[in-house]
């Protein structure tokens, strides 16, 4: 249709949520145009707001994954998590969260309970307080319908200014974990497929890990690979950066048994989201350091060294495949897996 | 079932989201056991964090309301004003929003794209900025499928700490116009409903009513009456405070449309939900300057007195009826009206 530019569709399609191309379209055809401001315009996981000589970070993210509990977590966890980590990813300390519920007619109420109570355990661990909260209900019929939203804010401490607009040639990619294993866990459950062993999801908070590298100079920028995974992240930070990031396969850690679901599936576990890792972008002469803090914090001691930037493809991510050969890694442009957070 | 306490049922009802007692019952067996902190405690719409000397308030809420547009609004004028509103009510001055979308796979684009524009204006109107967002795609079919959560971050001023529980006996409470416009709205539109003329929603951001009376000193606390209505402003307030508000129900403005939809509907248009009108408690001798203020802002120009505060029925509201004879004023205990916005 004429308004909403040639390039979207009439009605909204599951891939739009994926957090890919369709997603980007969609923010860049609807949102941008409409809500245009200096904050939002870097299309981060969040905003700095400038109150009073303090720098106030804010994010937001609705969580909508089916089934409500996978091995590892739930909805609950991930909606503690993921908005500590956007904040963490911006620089800030997380200081507090709300909740807001979307429940379904028909859910159960034990089943609300069990989130509720996963969700105070992540925020106690992750040490922000949800402060405030809301409850609605919609749609009937469903067990597990329930949708929750939470956004939360944090202080960006003085020098602290992360941004993929200060990545540079030469910087050195990091990867705190394996890739995928949050996407593989709830394939597995939605599917029912069974396995010897179920796979956990990753899904933590990284709030010790973010605060052990937060005073090394050379930090450029932090991501967590959540929607779209680690490809998705290479290329955002490519295109944000207007250099190219470069990631080594051979060097990315997959879990066998991800590796081995995603086979069955289809799936290329660089796409499928993981919800606790992190993607460092620093400068060189600080990679060993950064590993050697990371490595040191339970939910990063398995970071590695996965990439590099260069300036040869400028705004495009590249693969190192595991022959050697190299291969654009781009936003995809169609569904892998939707409503994985 | 024995966990969530023997006053809740087995699964969610649409009256667990109306605002009413089971919304109330539900926070309280479910919610504050679990999140319980100093600043969740008081169930006010928001909270309030110290930070570095400066008193930040955060808030945030669902929509939900169906259908999406409406006479004199829709659900994206919603998301801004009750967001925006609820900051208000806490004393502080509005900075920025977050806005999270979750849409239905089928949602019409083109309809996504004028409750965005709605929102842009609101924003622009309540003079606050939308600095970050998420969009996530859930279910399936529904052409009006859309849900937004909007959080909010402002200021409380140095000197503004309003609250329930500084209601005093002698007290006056005013409303600043009709009631349950919004409410009626939405059930026209909602049933199809077919009337001389369509009642338009009352969705408005008070930004200037609340900065026109912020300074008054026996300012004692603002509510917005949204989802239960007047009637459950007043039962709240007078729980929180301890004392007893009286409604006198011939003060109340009642438009003639609204009160005829109800008459049909067989509700009643004290537990009929506003989106833009403003519930003050304060001091007597600051009644008349408060009503002067009010009625020199477009949005609150037909403020009057409808109620006092005594304490001969500590905790609970009355209503004066139009006959003259005194009333309960309780929380509903079942559905009127769910998904109002």
């Amino acid at each position: 249709m004429s308004r909403a530019g040639p390039r979207l569709p009439r009605v909204i399609e599951a891939s739009h949520g994926t957090g890919g191309k369709m997603t980007h379209d969609l923010i860049e055809a609807i949102f941008l145009p409409a809500f245009r401001n200096p904050r939002l315009e870097p299309l981060l996981d969040g905003a700095v707001l400038e109150i009073g000589g303090m720098r106030l970070a804010m994010t937001t993210d609705s969580y909508v994954v089916q089934p409500i509990r996978f091995p590892g977590g739930s909805i609950g966890d991930l909606a503690v998590n993921g908005t500590v980590n956007d904040l963490l990813m911006g620089g800030a300390t997380p200081l507090a969260l709300s909740a807001a519920f979307i429940l379904s007619e028909g859910l159960e109420i034990g089943l609300l309970q069990d989130v509720v109570r996963d969700m105070a355990r992540a925020a106690e661990r992750a040490q922000v307080e949800i402060v405030t909260g809301d409850t609605k209900v919609a749609g009937a019929g469903d067990r597990e319908g329930l949708f929750i939203t939470t956004a939360g804010v944090g202080l960006v401490p003085a020098g602290i200014d992360w941004s993929p607009t200060r990545i540079r040639p030469g910087d050195v990619v990091l990867l705190s974990g394996s890739v995928g294993d949050h996407g593989a866990s709830v394939m597995a459950s939605r599917f029912g497929i069974a396995l010897d062993t179920d796979i956990p999801s990753d899904t933590c908070a990284l709030r010790d890990a973010v605060l052990a590298v937060r005073d090394i100079p050379g930090v450029r920028c932090l991501r967590d690979p959540t929607r779209g995974g680690l490809a998705t992240t290479f290329a955002e930070l490519s295109a944000q950066s207007g250099l190219t990031l470069t990631a080594d396969e051979r060097r990315i850690p997959v879990r066998e048994d991800v590796r081995g679901l995603c086979e069955v599936l289809g799936l290329d576990p660089l796409y499928v989201a993981s919800e606790g890792r992190l993607v460092a972008v620093l400068a060189r002469e600080d990679a060993e350091e950064a590993l050697r803090r990371l490595r040191a914090v339970p939910e990063t001691r398995d970071a590695v060294a996965i990439g590099e930037v260069t300036d040869d493809r400028p705004g495009h991510a590249n693969l190192r495949t595991l022959l050697g050969a190299i291969r654009p890694l781009d936003l995809l442009p169609v569904e892998q897996l939707p409503r994985i957070c």
